[in-house]
């Protein structure tokens, strides 16, 4: 792992290095925006929709909201994270060509990670541009798409146990044995900064949208999912000193809106146990976004929805935009659709105007045979 | 219908007056670019595959194909359509408002259109934007969601008829009754200029990709859908003089591959009774269209695939490029991906060398609730 003390400081500036970095490596995602989805935004949920929620009698908020959709499931790999593991393995190469003994057999050393998701793609895809080795370590009972998707980039797979910490076991083993490099999935700066750049990106884009209508106002905030926190925290960064709101929006299920809790009880919960829908962010906060978001002035609030909320998202945004997501993407969405405090927060902030908000989707790898069941209208 | 002889003439310069014409009303959709795609064009295809088709027994055909996937589904209305309905009603209105007397109540006179599918959209939505009445003659056996979706822009829904005669009866009957502009689905110059100003972008857009990799050369090519017709024609337009190949691509299904067949034969087919599941496909090419697809200097070729070779791109569209296609989308790429002759010519073309090729996402209305079903991998 990095050192933490040869870190950048998480500032804006250093997401905009990390652009600088990874620019030739990632792609510049589309930032889409969809009418119909405005408008279905834009009018009072219905007392029907609110029974059972404690939202129940209360009259509806009725905001204007007008949407941007980054795209970062059209990002390589299919998801966000490879921005944080390209930034992640440049950073590495560029301190180690500095140095002439470790730059001997830093490509053999390589690097190493656990995960059986997004971040084992993102590292090996950045490995293999890189020409440097790649280790993934997965859970024994990793799925075969998975599996497939991290070799075919050329990655070396090692199962190892049932448990984070007997995965965690298996990295340390590598690292004291090859000397690989670990890259943590999103407790580092590195990953943090990476993440952020899809903020500039989107900052930039979002502006030249709304300069071709002068009345149209400036881009007021961003929503974007929290899982590990790694993504929600960087584009935190990349938006500080913009006067851009930024909010964070969790799965209910189970109890995996532990950012949401921790915010409310003023410490960071460091354990999660959910099976949300919303599978990316079945993970707690990790200490270093903890810090970023847990300060008021870098995160305005984090709200949650429920897993029929996230799926009734999830079907607008296939119908209606047109793009795969992964249901961890749709919960943004799903909290500017359903949930009554986030609603009537953007009701007073644009104060009978239309809120203009950026809404990151994540991320596209879902199991294709399992959109039917997902998406399908309730009868 | 606007008069014939008050149409621009069918060139490059007339698609780039239309652009300006739309500019406005229309996005600019996305230009994505997907490696694990290009790989999987770029390797033979197995013996096994050819197994019972035309090439068995032959060597499979080995190109090189880095593909440039231009995003219509993306577009307004969720397809291509947009932009020749835009293109038509601005033409209405430029040319009525030159004169005194028609335009006193135009906008209440408005335009009809027949269609259950993406142009009654199209043009429901220009008309609203435009402020004019629509009237769109749908069949009545129509999809409620189609009918849910005209009626969601403000259009009057005329149901009448089961087969195209009656429905242009309808029509006609409509235009004398109430002096509305009749707007043809594809077999019109306005619709064809419109259709092809997402050429013009396609081609800067590439042309900005590739400049970041000297090496990597210039557009080579373009490939199509073909239905009526009015896509493949009014962007082989767009491509005059530019060096791009343009090619379509059809369904072979029950003989959805009439322009490839009347090519063949050297005479338009002008009926096709196909229910291919490529559904916006199963139309016969119009005779405008036909002027310029069977012009060799326009249109290069036209080729086929069988449904189930449409199925598997469309699951390699979901799950690599994580954008929502309609099936008739996915049949250029099934074309690049499985029908040997395209590939052959391909290789020979780029003797050696990378194809740069361009392909045309026509749309991305697709009833959810069936994806599942279309892209099950067979067991």
């Amino acid at each position: 792992m990095a050192d933490l003390s040869t870190c950048p400081p998480l500032s804006r500036e250093s997401v905009i290095e990390a652009r600088a970095r990874i620019v030739a490596h990632v792609h510049v995602t589309p930032l889409l925006t969809a009418q119909s989805i405005d408008s279905i935004a834009s009018v009072p949920q219905s007392e029907e929709a609110l029974k059972g929620t404690q939202w129940e009698g209360l009259p509806p908020a009725n905001p204007r909201i007008h949407f941007f959709f980054k795209c970062e499931n059209l990002q390589r790999i299919g998801a966000f994270k490879a921005r944080g593991g390209f930034n992640s393995l440049l950073r590495y190469q560029q301190e180690t060509l500095k140095d002439a003994e470790a730059s001997k057999d830093w490509k053999e050393r390589g690097v190493v990670t656990h995960s059986s998701g997004n971040h084992a793609q993102a590292v090996a895809l950045a490995a293999r541009d890189l020409g440097i080795k790649a280790r993934i370590v997965m859970p024994l009972v990793s799925m075969p798409n998975k599996i497939a998707a991290a070799e075919a980039y050329g990655a070396e797979l090692v199962f190892s146990g049932y448990t984070l910490q007997e995965r965690e076991a298996a990295v340390s083993d590598i690292v004291e044995k090859t000397g690989a490099r670990f890259v943590p999935p999103f407790n580092h700066p590195d990953v943090l900064l990476g993440q952020g750049t899809l903020g500039l990106e989107l900052q930039e884009q979002a502006r030249s949208i709304l300069d071709q209508t002068p009345e149209a106002g400036r881009l007021h905030a961003v929503i974007l999912p929290c899982g590990g926190g790694g993504l929600l925290s960087g584009v935190a960064t990349s938006c500080i000193g913009t006067g851009i709101k930024v909010f964070g929006a969790e799965p209910s299920y189970q109890g995996a809106d532990d950012c949401r809790r921790g915010l409310a009880a003023g410490k960071r919960i460091d354990r999660v146990r959910s099976l949300t829908i919303a599978d990316g962010l079945r993970t707690s906060v990790g200490e270093i976004p903890w810090s970023v978001i847990s300060d008021r002035t870098k995160v305005a609030g984090v709200y949650a929805v429920t897993d029929e909320q996230i799926k009734k998202a999830l079907r607008i945004v296939l119908e209606r935009l047109k793009v795969v997501v992964e249901p961890s993407s749709a919960v943004p969405l799903a909290v500017a659709l359903f949930n009554e405090d986030f609603r009537t927060m953007v009701e007073r902030e644009a104060s009978g105007g239309v809120f203009n908000l950026a809404v990151v989707f994540s991320g596209g790898n879902i199991n294709l045979d399992a959109i039917g069941d997902l998406v399908r209208e309730e009868s």
